[in-house]
């Protein structure tokens, strides 16, 4: 099989999962897999699709200022810069952005840090982190509606072959050597977040006369 | 195929999706989709029937009155003048409507505003406004036992070829271009709800104390 | 086709729906469906089994004392009692009892009001309730865990050919004509106990303050 | 068809509907069941895989020094000795360690107090517990990042055929006579720590006054 279809089906597996967690609501989100290093060739999702389809139209083939290689009528996400500099600063081979209701929450609460820090958690080891009570700290930019602007900032953040940066109201971008280390990270990221609201709404109760119900 | 055929397909396949997420329970919720436009034919969901299922019954034909156009035992849902509102006064092509837990509560919750806004949340951009710190608002109406008043009510907020408008305790009424593009909107408005729910209910917290756990 | 093997499956899709939801965790839970009338037969959950799995051995047909009509080598669910209750005091021709947490919070906190009362919700209609302003309400008792006279308490709630009652902690029944009316009243239920809980949960919050966000 | 083989599928069957819950987030948790008793034989999880996947290479054969039996690539998940303690110290036939939103929050919530209590919930029955008014509890420990340390102060709590543990923030491990036993205690203990997390999100408003809406 060639290396083109194999990445493609990566992607598109990948996409078929968080689509059934409804992580592309709207059609907001978009995925990218690196194809080629040099010249840098990645498949990005077409804009403007529903991501709970599987089609031939879901990916096109776009070089390093985020074109398209072939003709074709599909349009690259508008947020391709992005996947650009993922490739262009890191050696990743995948990058995801989703939006779900928790990790806009989280950008939103703590967009005023600019970070949030994480510790303690055993799910930090999947984030490559391993020694005992290790935090784990995300950026939280701010969103723009420029997108080469929204790039520019969004590139500040990107070092290291794997990574996570929050937008405020504009979900997470994850990216890692594939499409599985993408993912992994991903659902670490979001589970901290759930976690973290979920001990939020309840952190204000008398918890300890409730423990015996 | 012919276009009937393609029509009740894709509103079959819209309202197995929305199904699989529970969105109509109870038998609550209908579905739409233009067929003709003069004279205005268009699905409209039978009453009473389970979602979950897709079954030849799932939907009838029925004109600008809300009736059958054909032969059938089948009963239009109760609340078919309201799609004959959106089909009368807009463009649209498919008109979708659900209960949500969460759109249920925004609309006790903002009832008395009669609408609710938002603003700064990329999602946005799928309700088609592109714009930096844009806002969007829904309106939000009071529910009648009456169904020729309560489409006489919600057809003053009928404007525009897309849009929505929530009925207090009685759910979402989305329209858009065609079935993908009220999908779309539906989706947009869901994650708004949900975003916003969950930030009321840790806005209580201490949270700058929290943030390192 | 038999009518057994037609009720069998009209049973067997219901379980297999509601164990999609996880409504049956820690095999918890029991459904019936009535054969005949007289004398009276109907198919019961087998005790402990996981219904996640659809098999030949899910459910054993029972008379009016709730023992097996015929040999077999499985035991009808503790709380058949419960079923033949709803039988012998009601047309109803199904009933299904299922634990969610948000059934068991509810019948939680308002155990000592000894019901809860939902009014102004559109979804009551799917509990036979059409006037304006109407209000709906579900006795809660409490548990025992003596199925006799657990049976006997809860047949004192058990008049008309649907209805429901709360358990404490022990989660809901519901009986009506068939499975999809069981079905469409479960559904109905649930989704007033989670609008309230999600209303409960938001209602501290300083609402009009966050309006615009 | 050979022990192992019904083994292994049964181990592959829990696994999937637990992934199917999205109970593995960023690869975490892990599974066990046991093959031989003399000498002891149990398959295990292999190392960072992703478990919404079922292939060949999920599990590995390992001995009672959690050391692979057979010549393998695939190493056993870095928890393999937390198994290897629930088969040296009791009659347990299959072990499950999962991490969920909702029982790491309950393992931070009360670590204090070092365990958590539940009494009077029907679904208490699933736990073996029978008698009403019953209480069951969960020892809460301390994390720690090396494996035979965590593993060691594990041991401390495993007695019993089954039997259920929570680590701070590193989530639950459940074992029972075989999968389908432990699977329900582990749906069980799920229900209870959701349970009780929906009580304290809604305990502090005022509910009397909400009762009827």
């Amino acid at each position: 099989m060639s290396i083109q279809i194999l990445r493609w089906n990566e992607l598109a597996d990948v996409k078929d999962e968080l689509a059934g967690r409804d992580w592309f609501f709207g059609t907001s989100g978009n995925l990218s897999i690196k194809v080629t290093d040099d010249p840098l060739t990645f498949f990005v999702s077409a804009s403007g699709k529903d991501k709970r389809k599987r089609t031939q139209e879901d990916f096109l083939l776009v070089n390093d200022a985020g074109e398209a290689v072939e003709r074709t009528h599909l349009k690259p996400s508008a947020e391709t810069l992005l996947h650009v500099e993922v490739y262009g600063k890191t050696n990743a081979g995948c990058s995801l952005h989703v939006h779900t209701v928790d990790n806009n929450v989280i950008s939103e609460l703590y967009a005023d840090q600019k970070e949030i820090v994480f510790t303690g958690q055993e799910i930090i080891k999947a984030l490559g982190v391993w020694e005992e009570d290790a935090s784990v700290s995300i950026p939280i930019m701010r969103n723009h509606a420029d997108i080469p602007k929204l790039a520019r900032e969004f590139a500040k953040h990107v070092y290291g072959d794997s990574g996570a940066v929050l937008i405020q109201n504009h979900g997470i971008t994850v990216w890692g050597k594939n499409a599985f280390e993408a993912k992994k990270q991903l659902e670490a990221w979001e589970f901290l977040f759930s976690y973290h609201l979920k001990l939020l709404s309840v952190k204000n109760s008398n918890i300890v006369s409730l423990q015996v119900q």
